[in-house]
């Protein structure tokens, strides 16, 4: 094997967001609002395992649905013929959601009549995990086409999320990706997240992930 | 179909950036070197192309490759073994890299004895769009799983590249990806780009690639 040299690039650091998201977090609770944040790589399948998840639990949870983009409405419009209220957030070429953006659209969304707000961040494996959105808990998508890799490249965001939802399980057999060695390496970033392998468009797997959704949620309102 | 409001978030704004990829740009025409800046979302298959295109063109070219990261050495290490120069730039976080960034790669790898250096930037399609490395010509992956919608939902990336590779066209059966509305969605974007269909895994397709990549070399070096 050659040698290779590593070269350190300089970092921006980031200052106040996290007490803007502690902040809306207490409001979040105060209100009885439990706020999801979905993130993922571009294509990895968010807006298809939404309209499954909100087809599941719209009759007992009311859902409202952010779609951060940077300036389509493809996704919102998806989201809205589920039937439930759906506000598309165009971040104007941002990278990611900060929690005064979130705060933005959840005034924009309005909750009063919304029990579970979910916000599909930027297609990114990079910024949005730098940023506390003030969400309860944080989700993420992994597909199979991806790589089971992922968690080596992405640390921080593999290391930020509650629980990781492996989706595409379905061309599992067309890919070199190791599920084991894929949760490995999760676990290597994140010993406490939970790994739900499912298929979004079948909806394999899936009731796994309505239940940890559905006893987050119970958790964070009724406490 | 239910209404959905839309609300437009502020963004940052860039300034000398620019200036100084114009700079880097005249410096490499001066020492006869090719710069190629790579980008797609993680997983599309970036350091696979690389690897097979070095082994395709090494023979006839001097190679070098800076392999960005947030932490890991994964790709470099990958493209070191092909024999090939390579060097692992982390950014510490960061989402892109810059005209300035991009020197002191360049610089780390040292350029005197290479035709060819090539930027694989961040598995990024939002953050990397935003900012010219100095590179002479930009290429993109967009991978069949990710679906072909992307042009919509990412449009400066598809905006600002010279050619989109379209990979993993080895699955195009087990996945809802139209090829031919994809190429119109690019060219809707960028009318100029070139679109060439790939499998990096088989090396379909991947002739018609290293033939736009010897021509833009030879453009560059000879002029």
């Amino acid at each position: 094997m050659n040698e290779f040299k590593v070269l350190e690039i300089k970092q921006s650091v980031f200052s106040s967001n996290d007490r803007e998201a502690d902040r809306l977090r207490a409001e979040l609770k105060e209100k009885g609002v439990f706020l999801l944040n979905l993130m993922s790589s571009p294509g990895s399948g968010k807006t298809t395992t939404l309209k499954r998840t909100i087809a599941a639990l719209k009759e007992e949870l009311r859902i409202g649905v952010m779609e951060a983009d940077i300036d389509s409405d493809v996704d919102a419009k998806a989201i809205s013929e589920t039937g439930v209220k759906a506000i598309q957030l165009h971040t104007g070429g941002m990278c990611h959601l900060d929690a005064d953006m979130t705060r933005q659209g959840l005034e924009g969304l309005n909750t009063d009549d919304v029990d579970l707000a979910i916000l599909e961040n930027v297609g990114n494996l990079v910024c949005p995990a730098e940023f506390d959105t003030g969400a309860v808990k944080n989700a993420m998508i992994l597909s199979v086409p991806e790589g089971h890799d992922k968690p080596l490249k992405y640390p921080l965001m593999f290391s930020i999320v509650d629980v990781v939802l492996i989706n595409k399980m379905d061309v599992l057999p067309y890919f070199d990706f190791d599920l084991e060695k894929c949760q490995n390496y999760v676990h290597m970033r994140n010993p406490k997240a939970k790994v739900i392998p499912i298929c979004a468009k079948t909806g394999d797997g899936m009731e796994d992930w309505y239940q940890w959704l559905r006893e987050q949620v119970s958790a964070w309102t009724e406490a």
